[in-house]
Parts: C-alpha cells; structure tokens; sequence
C-alpha cells in the first residue's frame, strides 16, 4: 500500500506508484513511525551487545491529510543524540565517533483508508532523512535516543542491550525451522502417522519427546500477522519488523537496500567464532527463511540480492551501504532454486553462478546421488530443483508426479528425478560441517521445511503434514547421526515455526459416502463430529474400517502412514480460505490448486475436488490461497542450553537464547 | 447411533431405537471392542495403586452383517482371569477374592456405514455380559488380563498400575479448566487485551508466565474427538473413555448407570485425605465439567443424576451398582443451573433441592451479594443463575444484555442481575475451603470457565474471549491471594483446557468499509492480512486508528480491552462452522445464534449480522453450532510439583500428576 520515489532537493512529488494490494484494513504512515520522526532502531529494541545495525532517521511531511504539516517541507534541521546512563544525550556522531552524514530526501504515498483506496485520494509525504552505518553498542544496559525536529518536537527511542552469557554452552547449534508448522498441524501429524490402542499411542513425534517446550509470540513490528521473512529476521536478530523484510527495519524510501541493517546470528557466528555455516531447505534456495541468514533487503522478492549476498557481502551487493560483515560463503547452501544458478533471467547478470561458486571453491551437485557421493571436505552447493524441491508424497508414494516438470536443476528442461528429502540433505550437511570443523569452533545449521507452508498455502493439508513428518523424521535421524559420531552431546537442537496457519481437524469423512451424494448439502453429511469421528484411517491397511485392531504398525516405515487415502479420511479446515472445493481426499496427482482467477477474483477451481462440495471461503477475491495466522508456534529444544527455551516468550528471545547458548555477545564496560 | 434394549434370557431382539445423529462417519459396534469379546477396563488401561473400578465383560453375537456368528446367540460360559508377574492366570473371582456374578444379557443394534443407515439395514448384537464392582489394584507393575469365549477366542488386556509418588508436594490443588481453551486462543487474547508497542508486549498474560508449560492430547478412546464429559473424565481418572460419559467405560447395554465404573481424583482426596472440597464453574452445574468430579454415567444429560452425586453417592443413585465411594458432599459447589435446584422438572423428583442441601447442613446463597456475605465456615451451595452463568462481556461491559433473562435462580421468573464471576466464585471459594481446612489435609478445587466453549460453540468469539481473560484474571487474582493467605507455596496450581475448537485469528477487518459494501465479494476485501492485518484496534480508545502511540493502557482496568468494538477488529475463522453470516463485530444484544433450523436443516440466521457477508460452512445440515477439534491444548503449572507438568503427554496424564502431587496412591507390594 506503499509507493516510494527517491526525489532531489525539491519536495515536489515525482512520481507515484501503486502496489497492486486489493484488500486491505490499516493503512499506516509507516508502521514503526507513528509520529513525524522517526528513529531506527525504533522505540523498544533489544541488542545483543556488539551486535552491528545501522541508524536510520527520518522526519516526514505530509502534503495533505490530517497530519499535513510545515508546508509538505520536511525540516531537515533534525537532531539525534543517545543518552546511556546518567549521562548527558550525547549527539549521534560523538556518542558513535562518526562523521555526520548528508541529508538524503524522498517522497512516498499511502492510502489513509479503504474508502480513501476506492476514491483514488492518496496521501503525500516528503522526507528529509539522514543515515549511520554498522555502528554497535556493547555495554549493557538501557539507553535512550532522541529524535528532536521541527522546532522542539521529540521522538523517544528506548533500547536495551541484554546482559549476555559469558560462558558457551554449545559447540554446535542445528536450528531446525517447520515453516508455517501449528501444534494443531502436530497434533494432525500424530494422528496419521503414529498408532493410538484405545487412545494411547504406541510411538511419539520426536517434537514430542524433546527436553524443553516453549511457545513463541511471532507478530510482527507493525502488524499481528507476519510473514515469512520479518519472521525469520525476529529469529535470526533478535528484532521485530515488517511483512517482506530481511534484517532490515522498513524505511520509507523506495530504495529496498538502504534500509537500516541489523546484523544476523550466522553473521555473529562467523564474525565471532568463524565456525562452520549451513544453509538448508526445500524451498528455493532465495526464499525467505534461507535467504534471511544472509541477506540484507526491505524486499524478499529481489532473489538474485540474496543469492549474490551467499557468496560476496552485503557490502558488495551494493557498495553505497558500508556493512562490515556477511555469511562469508557458507559451507553448505542446499536447496532448490535452480532458477537463480543456470545462465538465464533469473541468475545474477545472466552469468552461470554454478561456475561462480565453484570458482570460490565449493563443489556443486545436482542430485540426491551427487550429494552422497561428494566429499565432506569442501564447502558444498546442492541445488536440487528449479522452484521448491518435490514434496515428500510425492517422492515417496506418488513418484508419477515427479514427471513432467521440467524442473531439473541443470536448467535444461528434463525433469528433476533424483531429489534429496530434508533428512538425506540435513544429514550430508552434518557430515560436511562436522569435517570442516577444523578446532572446536562448532557449528551452526538451520534446516528448513519449506513446505509445510507451502501446502498450507494450497489448502494441501495431507502434503504438508507429509511434510511436517518428514521434518520430524529428520530431526529423529539427525538426533541418532549426532549421537554416532559423538556430537549430540555437544549440539544444540531448536525446533520451532516462523508463523502459523489457521489449520485443524474436527472431524472424520466418508469419503465414498461423500463422493456418492448429488447435493453440496448431503456431501456435507458425510462428515462424522465428536465420537462419529471415529479413529486413523492412515493406520490401517487400505480398505480397512479403522478400529482398535486394524492397526497396522510400519508398513511405510514407521513414522508414516500405512495409508495416505482412506475411505475414513479426517476432516480439517481453515482459519481462512479462497473459495475452494471440499472433498476430504488426498490429491493424487500432485499438489493442489484450491482456487483460479476470473474476472470476478479468485474463485474455487471447477478442477479440484469435483466430486466434492462447494465451500466459499472469507477471504478477498485477491486471494487465491490460505493466510497466515496469529497463533503462536511451539518450540522445542534439546541438548545443552535447551532449558532456555522452556516457557512462553516473543519470537525475538530465540535469538538471544541461541546467542547466549553460543557466548556470541561481545561486552565492554 | 446405537441404541440399546435390555433384555431377558431371550436372544430375541425386542426394541431397538436410533439416536438423532444425521451426519456420521464411523459407526462401530463399539468402539473399545474390536473383537466380539469385551473386556473392561479394555486394553492398555493404567491405574493408579488403590484406585477403584469396575470390570465388565461383554460377548458380542451379532445376528447379520459380516460379523454375524453362532447364530447370534452369545457365549454365556466365557471365562476371565487375570495375571500379574510371573504366576499363572487366575479367574478373577479367586484373584480379587468375590462371588462370581451372574449372566446379564441384552441386545442393541447400529448401522454399519451411512449407507447402512440411508437404506435403514441396521447390525442387531446380541449380548452374554458379566459385572465385578468396586474393585481396585495395588501392586504396581504389569498386568495381563484375559477373556475366554466362543470355545477359544481371547481377548487379552493389557494394564499397567503405575509406580506411585510416596511423598506429597502440594497441599492443595486449584485446578483451572478453561473448556475448549486452545492456544490461538489465549494468543487472541493477548492481542486484544494486553498492550504491545513495536512489537513487544507491556505486560503478558498470567498463564504466559506460569513456572511451567506442558501440551497434552485430548483424543477419545474410541474417536479422535472428544467432548467434554469424556475428557473430564481422562483428565480426572486417568482413563480415556467414549464421548458423552462420565467416569464410566461405555458399555453396550441401555441402562447409563450400570457402565463400569472408575474413581476419580476428587473420590481418591476424599477417601484418603478427606480434604475441602471444592467444585466451580460459570457452566450450569450438572454440565460435564464439573459433573465429572462426582459423577458416573454413560450419560452426561442425566442432571438429575449428577446433582444427587453431589449430595449423596453413586450407590444411593443406584443401589444396583455398588460403588462404595463418593465426592462425600463437596464443601464449595458454585456455578448456575438452579433448574435442578428449586422445585419443578429439573429437580430430582421435583423437589426443592436447595433445601435438601440446606437440610445436610450447606448454607446456600443465591447472589454475588449474598456469595460475599457469607461465612466461610460452612459447606456452601452457591447458584446463581438457571443454566450458564452472564458472560463476562454482559456482566461488565453490556449490562442491559442481563435484564429479560428471567433466569434467577430462585425460579420465579425474574432475571438473575447479581451474578458472580468466575474471579469472585474462586477467591471465595478459597476462602470457605481454607476456613473448612482444620489441620494440614489441605483442599482441593476444580474451577472452569466453562463459556469460552460454549461462546466458541455458538461462534461468538468476542464473549470466549471475553471468558478466557476473564480465567486468566482469575488465576493472578488466585495467586495474589493464595499468597497474602500464606498459601501460594502449599498450593500446585493446574491451568489447561479438555479440547479445542478450530479457531485463529487471519487478520484485521475495517468493519466500517465492510458494511458499507452492498456485495459480498466486496465486504469480504474488508480484511487486511500479512502487513495489513494492522495493530490491535482493542488497546486504543474508541475511534482511535490503531497504532503504536494510540495505545491506552487500562481504561477496563488492566488485562482487558480498552475497546471491544472497534472500527479495526480481528478477522478470526473456525476449523469448521455451520452456515453463517459474518462481519467480525462484537454482537452487543448477547450471545450469537449463528445458524437456525430450516426444512432443510440448520442455515444462516439471517438476522445474524445482517450487514455481513453470506458465509457458508462445512458441517453438515444437522449442526447449528461450531464443534470441538483434535489440536493438543496446552497446560500451564505453577506451584509445588508443577515440574511435573511440562512436556508433551496425554490427558490422562494430568491425573496421574495431580495425583502423585498429593501422594494419592495406596501401594501394596
């Protein structure tokens, strides 16, 4: 609902555009803003101590609207200074020992309302603004930061610099994220995967059986909802910000890179302790929650940003922006995203960036079986997939859908048949950190199933429960692979979400009785509530009425289903979705397609789910997928300084209790 | 969907009635029994060392369909022994040293599938049945139990008496049920009720800050969702059940009395403590959660039955049934549903119950103001409405909502205007069971806020809400208290929930704009999502655009909303709903009636929200009202033995925890 245009000294509006966002409710100024200036870091940040970020300050000047003031002509005569202590407030430039820096000025427009969007009336505001790079605070303790501008107007920034840990618990962190992953999904999960005998199961998740539960709060800075990149910047710096932003707080400018930096915990730890990096995740490999451990942008979008920044800087990214540190080439980057390597529209300047790596040193494979067969020894790029990798049933149940994509990672339009899971990249991954772990310097692994969200996203519930137990599947062999090579004692395992999906399960279908009534009405009747729920139909042979002793234990393998496409299927729905077509089944032929556009919006797709019934949704005819949703995420912890990770807090303290696991603040009094 | 006839020595089947369920799923002969030999408690029951059950064993001959055998003339001469360790199996009546019993028999019917049922061919079982009551093991360690039928057939059952604590850690026990609390709810909560400033919270809920967090799994027996009768149940005895029963395992027979019981842990504190007693709820007080304590039916609407526990005894209920126990009238009963109480239809026997009460020494108290007056030296009888209690939205924000209720509790037709809430029941309550506590046996409480499920059942989400605040209010005011009484140390505090329903929040609705379209495609772009999704609407004063310097910190006084209907409300949607129209304001005349009955079944109230949007739903014609869900609901504890609480576990769970907290097991070895 922003546009932004950079402009010269003149306060005239240049030019405006409008990004494309149908339905919307709160239309702000600018989220972390709510006066006329503006101070990044904003009011209510928490700094690990010698954590890197830049200053950013902003005094706006609306043009028209209620908040017109001074004329449309920012004051560019602001003050800032930081108060620590008792002492005085000490100007920006002494306080940090830094030159002061020129006046940059821009203009932007908002919408005030829905009513204002419809009636095309926009609001204008041109900025005066001034920006400090890389600078960092280590002693802690509150301070204070002050913004004075037109002629006496203040705007108050308190931060605080945590007390950090000064001894180090783990040698090796594995941060294993489920995007988009709810404990309603873990409960579905458990459900179609593990054997319940008159309401015990037999087996547990291994989420389940971890040493420390928490739950995270994952709100945004400026919203109640978030996305997947402000979330991971909350879990990877230890700071709240804006839908589509990566470790950066949101400015007004329409420049998505000079946004104020913040520094991450893979930069910390290779900054710090210049311990061994891994980067895992089916989704492409630019995606937000990979991309947000490296990279530095107000927009997620700008894929070849992030890609460039895994092997350069942010720095060199773009030159104008001083930002000291970077992942300094992770040793394993594995994913999907072939898009962004070959030579084509999508790479960096249309060049091989396959070759680009391999030139710096990393061996590149394409496949599950490359992946195997390569040394642990070198830094190692697996892509795997143009797009997002293959989903787990379809890897492993229904393997026709792995044809016809036109997805092979070599760009030249075969398909991509031999794909890693997450458990054959996590663990090749261990292997590789652990042998490029020279001294006792450690290492640090985020793992990602991409997925869950994904499928959410579809309305595919069954494939992304698929991929939520692959995921537990993972973090159970990568427990035991630990445990072999003698690190599980040593490692620190954190497994949680970056945001939730409004997702549950009230019931049980018939899905033979559903498919054979004529009315979306007696469809609907074949959904049995409360004790006609009845019990797993995935944990049963296929046919089989499930009860108490049709349990079949492992025929998948345990940890499973025995059975992905029952006749008693279970029933769930959704905080909000498109329209869509219900029918309770698995969808055989590959990941769903819940809605298609018309000239009316979004619709339910006529294509999905025929047999099923009709079922209209709540959301805007924008949108043709599920949403996120508020709920908080469970985390769950294991191994030394797990015990931090027990109890109920903000998505931010992940981040300063994987910091404090690692010793990674840096004091000085 | 069984029914049940009683019957002579006679396998002919006499009477067979169906249940008004219309949409189903899995019809099972009976869900504990898979094969046509019934053991109860069925296999993989454990048990607390003492605690006291039933057994029931059932021989199934099912007259048609594809279990049809011996001419559909049950085996009366079957056998049952029990083993423990390495001795031989004996026959129950030698190994707990009772009569043996006689043959009972009775038939019952069910339909195999929803096609079954369309074309009205109904399964007729014919049924060889024998009971042993009030029996009890106290020998921790494994057990096999064995039944012997049709010349051969086994069926074993495998229990386990579990290890019990032999040191007490609490002295007393206040256990808060939020029923059907999930945590997208409590996180709702959070975001309309405490004040966040760029992203970080001024101050959380109560439960968020409890010494320990925890998950459990609410599943049934016999179907993955559970209502609330039977997960009282698992949370009280530590034993799963069926839907609709209260301290009993299902049986196949007609009578709800003659099910085999199980003690619970109110029964347990009693019989080997003999502590204060103390039971509470906003619910009617025959309602399952709190009926659960005392009561032991196959059939929760048995209110009758429910309120005779409380004065008297399951076996006075029915000497039939010997169950030498009882809740040995609880010294606090607090809630509504006087229509059991003063004299007319709902009484027993038409009655005044009050004064049964009176006449066994109870004061009782109609009133807040009489509730506060009272001495607390006394058992005490307070209800203060017929049926639920005001919600906490009535009672405090929209008070007119209270008059033309005609709801006293005295039953003459005025409206019940002086109600307590679940605060003011509890803190009194703590009072009158202190008072009644005469040495160091300590007391034990149940309190639920009973209308954050039944306000979510009617998808009035705005009064859950209201009812989960008010809970969490209840527990710092709880704790507050317990320690200016010197108690807080002596007292483990328990708050979890018995199920969920499907609920999250999406987004942020502009209820103006959306009323003011006149499609509904158009009110539905209403809504906000991700960076959209704006900030809580309900911590600024009325009018106000949410932002973060238009927050009030307190007006309703603190851990409530400032506004509960503003302009920029919350979007939320359900895991499942019946039709309905929405526009995502608070209902200000009372609660909501979504849907109402049609020749068709139940569809949207059209006066529901008439300037909303047509919305409809998933469930099938037959429900009116949103349903329970499958998600795990989380537990949080505080308090001497609360250690115990964390992790991830089953329902049953809570009561083997509550259990060892108070040293309730009675070993022999």
């Amino acid at each position: 609902m922003r546009s932004t245009a950079t402009i010269g000294t003149s306060a005239i509006l240049l030019a405006l555009t409008y990004l494309g966002f149908v339905s919307a409710q709160t239309f702000q100024r600018l989220g972390t803003c709510p006066s006329l200036g503006c101070v990044f870091p904003p009011d209510q940040t928490e700094f690990l101590a010698g954590q890197l970020f830049d200053i950013r300050l902003e005094v706006h000047a609306p043009v028209n609207g209620s908040e017109a003031s001074s004329g449309g002509v920012p004051d560019e005569n602001f003050t800032f200074c930081i108060q620590s202590g008792k002492g005085g407030c000490q100007d920006v430039t002494k306080y940090f020992q830094v030159q002061d820096s020129s006046i940059e000025k821009w203009s932007f427009s908002y919408y005030e309302d829905l009513f204002a969007k419809d009636a095309g009336t926009p609001i204008v505001v041109n900025v005066a603004s001034k920006a400090y790079r890389a600078l960092s605070l280590s002693k802690p303790g509150a301070y204070t930061a002050k913004l004075v501008y037109n002629g006496g107007f203040q705007t108050v920034a308190n931060w605080v610099v945590r007390e950090p840990a000064t001894r180090r618990k783990a040698k090796n962190v594995l941060f294993f994220i489920g995007d988009g992953m709810t404990q309603p999904m873990i409960t579905a999960a458990r459900l179609i995967a593990h054997k319940s005998i008159n309401g015990k199961y037999q087996s547990l998740m291994q989420m389940d059986q971890m040493e420390a539960l928490g739950h995270q709060m994952t709100h945004s800075i400026d919203s109640f909802i978030t996305d997947s990149a402000n979330s991971a910047t909350a879990l990877y710096t230890g700071k709240k910000s804006t839908v589509n932003t990566l470790n950066v707080w949101a400015d007004s400018s329409a420049n998505s890179l000079d946004d104020p930096k913040v520094e991450t915990i893979a930069e910390l730890f290779r900054r710090h302790i210049g311990g061994a990096l891994g980067i895992v995740s089916t989704a492409y490999i630019a995606d937000a929650t990979p991309a947000a451990l490296c990279a530095h942008t107000r927009d997620r979008g700008q894929y070849v940003t992030v890609v460039t920044e895994y092997l350069t800087s942010a720095e060199a990214v773009n030159s104008t922006f001083a930002w000291p540190t970077s992942c300094k080439q992770p040793d394993v980057i594995f994913g999907g995203g072939a898009e962004q390597f070959f030579p084509g529209r999508g790479s960096p300047n249309g060049t091989d960036y396959y070759q680009a790596f391999r030139d710096k040193g990393y061996n590149v494979v394409l496949s599950n079986t490359e992946l195997q067969a390569t040394s642990s020894k070198a830094k190692t790029l697996g892509i795997f997939s143009v797009g997002n990798l293959a989903k787990w049933i379809d890897r492993n149940v229904l393997k026709e859908n792995l044809k016809g994509q036109r997805n092979s990672p070599t760009g030249d339009g075969t398909d991509a048949l031999d794909q890693p899971g997450l458990k054959e990249m996590t663990l090749k991954a261990i292997d590789i950190l652990q042998a490029r772990t020279k001294r006792n310097e450690g290492w640090f692994m985020m793992s990602e199933a991409a997925s869950i969200d994904k499928m959410m996203h579809a309305l595919d519930y069954d494939r992304a429960l698929g991929e939520l137990l692959e995921l537990d599947d993972t973090i159970r062999a990568s427990i035991a692979h630990l445990k072999k090579i003698g690190e599980l004692d040593n490692t620190l395992i954190v497994v949680t979400a970056d945001h939730g999906h409004g997702f549950d399960v009230f019931g049980g279908a018939d899905t033979k009785y559903l498919s054979a009534q004529t009315t979306d009405r007696k469809k609907r009747a074949a959904v049995g509530t409360y004790g006609e729920s009845g019990l797993s139909g995935y944990t049963v042979t296929e046919g089989a009425l499930p009860t108490n002793n049709t349990i079949v234990f492992g025929a998948e393998g345990p940890n499973f289903p025995v059975t992905w496409n029952p006749r008693y299927a279970y029933a769930a729905g959704f905080g909000a979705n498109p329209d869509r077509r219900e029918n309770y089944k698995l969808h055989t032929t590959g990941p769903r397609l819940p809605a298609v556009s018309s000239p009316d919006g979004y619709v339910a797709n006529p294509n999905d789910n025929p047999d099923g019934f009709n079922a209209p949704g709540t959301l805007g005819p924008d949108e043709g997928q599920g949403v996120h949703s508020l709920q908080d995420v469970s985390v769950f912890a294991s191994g030394p300084g797990s015990e931090a990770f027990r109890g109920v807090y903000n998505s931010i303290d992940i981040f300063f209790k994987i910091a404090d696991a690692l010793a990674l603040g840096r004091t000085s009094r």
